[in-house]
């Protein structure tokens, strides 16, 4: 059994597993430069893969800071009073560029759910989760995302829903805990699991129930 | 064989499929309500539904029209010369909002490709193509990314990978076509079928390769 994928699971580290973010942070000011430049250099980057590029910024590392990390820098942004977008994408299950680096049908790899402290900063997003269903499925993508939907309620963050996306609406901290735990409960029986995210904040715009 | 569900598909419209968008414009500039209001009032609005709320623009229509609204609205953005980044989601299949108003098994609704024409402005995007599979899978939904993959590249727009996204730069119109043809041309073959775009123009940062 040792050359067999599936033995390779027990000892996939979340990096190895490519649990990871990629996100782009907007700001609607023109002292943009200054606003990201400072939420990013306040930021705890311990035990994080960070690379920033010309569209986006890739982090790297366990769910818990990951998540930690994406709260500290739009929280920071948040602060300056700007109206600020961030659209955010988490993967797991497929680590690599261009084509996967781990086989299909490698046992899923779930993790415990994230905590995070409030920030006191309200966000509201537009968020979808993408279980990318591989050999042995059920051919049922649609059950764990309704149970997602059902624990966002639970978590009261629940706002309604739009085409394409569930509306989430509440302190930062739990509306990016929600989406990162649907992704990560989810990853416990899918092995390729994404999920997006558009958060707005501090958006002058009235708020569409 | 009236009863039948997959009797529905050869009367759907694309709008009954659920062909359209969802995107977020950031523009990164203090004068940004001017510059969004002004985009979004010059666009054809021509046989498209367009819901837009507190996060984001919901576009309903064909594949050709919502393209083609993409291009308009982000392009003249752009001509403001500010730095903007969009959020774009295209979805085909599962039509609806918390759940999908077509069932799973449904025959695959595909599209010819669009055709936009050229903007004049350069654009770069992180891309990535989720083929939701449904019953009846292969199991492999690998296959169809790569190939949407070697498409871009056969139209000039390829640039590389990071993680988690394949790199885009060109023409908006060419970007936005690109990764618009993948997503139908996946959906032919596959029910439910997203696609997300981060697109970035008039960035001052310095282009990775």
């Amino acid at each position: 059994m040792t050359t067999n994928a599936l033995d390779l699971s027990p000892a996939l580290s979340p990096v190895d597993y490519g649990v990871g973010a990629r996100f782009t942070l907007s700001v609607y000011d023109s002292d943009y430069v200054r606003i990201i430049l400072d939420a990013l250099a306040n930021a705890n980057r311990d035990e994080l893969t960070i690379e920033t590029n010309d569209i986006s910024t890739f982090v790297g590392g366990t769910e818990a800071r990951v998540l930690a990390f994406l709260r500290d820098v739009i929280a920071a942004a948040a602060a300056s009073g700007a109206h600020l977008s961030a659209a955010i994408l988490l993967s797991r299950g497929c680590p690599g560029e261009l084509a996967c680096a781990l086989p299909a049908g490698v046992d899923a790899l779930g993790a415990e759910p994230v905590v995070l402290a409030p920030t006191g900063v309200r966000a509201r997003a537009h968020w979808s989760l993408y279980p990318l269903l591989d050999g042995g499925s059920t051919g049922d993508h649609m059950s764990p995302i309704y149970a997602a939907i059902e624990e966002a309620k639970a978590a009261g963050v629940y706002a309604g829903s739009d085409h394409f996306a569930t509306r989430l609406d509440g302190d930062l901290a739990d509306v990016l805990a929600t989406a990162a735990n649907g992704w990560i409960a989810v990853g416990g029986v899918v092995q390729h699991v994404t999920t997006h995210l558009t958060v707005s904040l501090n958006s002058p715009s009235p708020i569409t129930e």
